[in-house]
């Protein structure tokens, strides 16, 4: 069956920066949305805009059809699922738990696979586009899991979401938003050394990315973000230790499949230099300062 | 003045897989051309095409108001224009070198200068686009040089250049090109990390195309390269030892000026990989192959 706004009432858990904004839309388009956090000053805004709210994950539980999980990482899921006061013990078989926080492929198939011994289906549902796309309700959510479950599910990530893939089965979601970080990454560094070296040589750095942009060098971090090191403006935007995490996600799946990765490792390390000198909250793209520093050698040999 | 068809006798030095396309544009535009070549066989098709063959560069030099060399490195350049029977000493005052070649940007600024002493304009203008930019006349064109100058050659340059940039002075057409192969192959290390992960953990990789295609990490790379990837259709295309060569040079330009650069080292040694194993021939986004190996480590710590 279909989840729909007659059906289901829709649990919510994480109201950060990006689940807010999903929890709003749901409120906005007409679901009943059930609420727990912790901050209780989050919480208040959320019973004002007729959200319910519960003293605990597994109170919620008991009250929905369907719960979104909008949280920091897999520690933070396993809590809120499995831990004291958890959601797990209380979901009624049927239930959905559609988690959109950005967790490793393997903690989403050990978590599906926990779930559906008590008949809880768990679909993996990442999303990108930024705080933005979360109060616009413009995501794109990558989805893992059975089809038929993705599908009963649609209705519900629409109304945060402008896109949805169903990319796979049960992790897949999570892959493929691997695959998105270390994508952009590669662009990004890229970005940065062109700027880098045309600052090296004297070169204007707009003309040069007008330039760029007309050709095979396009790319959003080219567009968007380079402007903004240009002007060293690294108000977040997504933040250097957010993308941090997303890539470090990325480089131990491919170091548990004994993978190697080309840019994401390169792009890791900048961005702990950027977290080492406390810019951890910046704009990733700051990454941009680490690059063309004299000394570090510009060419390994 | 402006170099036009009725006041200009070209010069074309250089006809490769790229120039053997300018100058077929020039012929076709209607302009009066004159070539020297090494290879007979190459000169005889151009003759036949109406245009006038020398036996020297020197003899060439002086039959031409502007000459467009189109050649592999520095060396030939250096050679062309100043070795036995070369350009300079025959080309007349006021006269046009245009070097489209792809070279350093301090060789580009010291040819510049050589030829200044004998009232001698030379512009730097590689070009973007590959083969079938050439012979189609779409090419993009980063010029360095005096702005008068490169007005004066605007014409000439259109014959083969559907975009024209004057991006600052003598060498920065060269550093803005180098600017340009940084970047794309950077977006390169970034796919080539993503279709490895993707492989990795068993997720159709034409499904994750599908869907970075619609985000952030959109790139020319994605698009065009990575099914030739998935393929394994590795016909070039811009081939490897030619994309290490243009990574070379920005690479030698950055440690001069003491800069560090991200992406640049690593992709030049998947590119190094590739021609130790008689791959310099084919395309370059072969260096994909070169991720994912086991054994390297995903991860640098």
């Amino acid at each position: 069956m279909n989840l729909n706004q007659e059906n289901t009432t829709v649990g919510f858990i994480g109201l950060g920066a990006m689940g807010a904004g999903m929890a709003g839309c749901l409120l906005r388009k007409g679901w009943r949305v059930h609420v727990y956090m912790r901050r209780p000053e989050v919480q208040a805004a959320f019973i004002y805009a007729g959200a319910h709210a519960h003293d605990s994950a597994a109170d919620l539980g008991r009250a929905c059809d369907a719960v979104v999980l909008s949280l920091p990482n897999a520690d933070a899921v396993e809590t809120v699922l499995f831990g004291e006061k958890g959601l797990a013990q209380e979901l009624k078989p049927g239930t959905y738990v559609i988690d959109t926080s950005t967790i490793a492929a393997a903690s989403a198939q050990e978590f599906g696979k926990r779930l559906a011994a008590r008949d809880v289906s768990f679909l993996d549902a990442p999303v990108s586009g930024g705080q933005e796309g979360a109060a616009a309700g413009t995501l794109a959510c990558m989805v893992g899991g059975d089809a038929v479950q993705v599908e009963a599910c649609r209705g519900l990530l629409s109304a945060f979401s402008q896109n949805i893939f169903h990319v796979g089965p049960s992790g897949a979601g999570q892959t493929v938003k691997a695959c998105n970080q270390v994508a952009v990454a590669g662009a990004m560094l890229g970005v940065a050394d062109a700027l880098a070296l045309a600052r090296a040589q004297g070169v204007d750095p707009d003309v040069m990315r007008d330039v760029l942009l007309q050709g095979t060098a396009r790319s959003v971090p080219l567009e968007k973000h380079a402007p903004r090191i240009i002007q060293e403006n690294f108000e977040p935007g997504f933040r250097a230790r957010l993308m941090r995490k997303d890539l470090r996600l990325a480089l131990d799946a491919a170091r548990a499949a004994d993978t190697s990765l080309a840019a994401a490792p390169v792009a890791e390390r900048l961005l702990d230099a950027m977290c080492e000198q406390d810019r951890g909250d910046w704009d990733w793209c700051g990454l941009a300062l680490e690059v063309g520093k004299p000394g570090d050698g510009a060419r390994e040999s």
